[in-house]
């Protein structure tokens, strides 16, 4: 069974990062620790994520709303590009942003847009 | 303008809340201070919940994902009772709740089950 | 030079708080730990609120953004309490409110506003 | 209205920041998103730091109090610029870092720290 | 196995909280979503708090830590009635918070000081 | 006695960042402040942080634990560094982060991660 959640989760972070990215996201964890390296594959990618009742395109967005509410910007470039390739679209991130902006604080939105930009405008400085 | 911005502001939160709750908070804030009041149901509900390019049930989750990461108990409830008023479904919330677990943290999924069943089972005393 | 910042300490209290409430805040916490109960008297309250530089007023107007800010609402009671015993007007208490739910989201407002309201309105019950 | 807020919107931003970081800071926003930036120019610089009822160097403060407390680094280093040209002195600021230490911790002290000798001494390379 | 995290996870939980409230926590969960409560069962009692590399008590100090840090108030009054089970005395918890108090902020300290009084002191009403 | 406190404060400073990084930090706040380097230097590491009834090396715990869980990344990389000094071991760390994942979201430990990397493989490139 842990099997199956390790390829389900391969499988998931496959499909949000592409097999390249979701391979070398892999293995940097293990370098850390191999078994919280399996812990995120197996029981977040291949357990949680996978799970029925909400869509992936719905995790994503519930999954950048809480990082850009929490101010975790690292991981919001990952997720935004994980978005990006589920067919969530530039518009439905700005609107995220500016909807979000009321509920975080608008030094969030700010800290998303310039995530946003890096993401989206990667031949671009940042500003 | 300003009267466009508050009819569809009411016409928002009529819809989140039904028409006696938008109109009780609204005198509420009112009671604290009227500009305040007015900016929040003109600007926020009448100008950013009801901007096209992204539906008010994603409206609804991502505001939802925002407040349980930030552990901002009185406003999840408010908006957990609006997401069950647009047909968000209890599987949908506990989703929600799980998903977001590894992101904010267990303590705000236990503190979002708390509201999800104050919400969703009024009659049963708050554990 | 312990005892003349605790003396100041004191002073500084009940300035903002009463000589009652200020002697109750200081055995509450002496209950707890005498040293702890110290170390805010001497260097928090005798220490850096007494220090020149910052008006006493502008002290509390940064403690309470912060305080709103961070969601901590007892507290945020406490020195609003003060606040008003240092001569920040209800408008001013508001506008800070108002101006930070921009900062730190509207929620911590809406916090912010059932604090004003409990703090000011003793006698009406808390929405 | 919305043409009358947008001009009071960069008259504050100007006083703040000068003509020239004002333009810049809302072309960056636009190339991001027109509505959000006209948003934040309107209702927040125009709508919001212009009422009466508090100065704009109390705003200042209490804005600064916020992100401090909140670990919003960039934003910060923005409005201690804005704050500096205000008029707030560098004592006032030290000040300010010195007290929230023990609000929102030390380690939100010591990224102000940082933030404030980066804005200070610019030409210093950062520690 | 999913059969040996649990044992493993009601045994922890036992030895935090005792058998009574180890097995209503679990019903409480598990009137949420049978899901999440068996994960947080099997998953972080049963598989991360038994892991070896950090001694139980050394897993409640810093899981204590992060609660008061974080302000989660109910998570932590758990948790500390947990670490008493453990052996963790009463001058380890108050020293704990006093040292935090410069982490994390005065007023998570105090919050942690109020959960340690109801948890230490039941039947003395909560100031 | 402040006398007394800052010998204590800076031999603790020395335990845990060695003395040259000891003199370094102190300078390099006094260039900040003079009074609040005195303060964190007397208060905090002589006062604090030399008490009894919590070991050092917890007290190095709990300090990475809150720091881990507010999501301060240069103040927990600087408390990475005194825990190895301390003997903390590369396990107790690992576990710290995997352990802490669950309470403060899996970004954090992502970020505890990246830190510990930078502190235990310094001459590898930061990813």
């Amino acid at each position: 069974m842990a099997d199956d959640l390790a390829k389900k989760g391969m499988e998931l972070r496959t499909k949000l990062f592409g097999a390249k990215a979701a391979a070398a996201g892999h293995e940097y964890l293990k370098e850390f620790d191999e078994d919280f390296a399996n812990f995120l594959n197996e029981q977040l990618f291949g357990g949680i994520w996978t799970r029925p009742g909400l869509e992936t395109k719905t995790r994503s967005m519930i999954t950048m709303a809480a990082l850009m509410a929490l101010g975790r910007g690292p991981e919001l470039r990952v997720h935004m590009r994980g978005a990006l390739n589920l067919g969530i679209t530039h518009t439905e991130l700005k609107e995220m942003i500016f909807h979000l902006s009321q509920y975080s604080g608008v030094p969030t939105a700010v800290e998303a847009m310039r995530a946003f930009r890096e993401v989206t405008e990667p031949k671009k400085p940042k500003a």
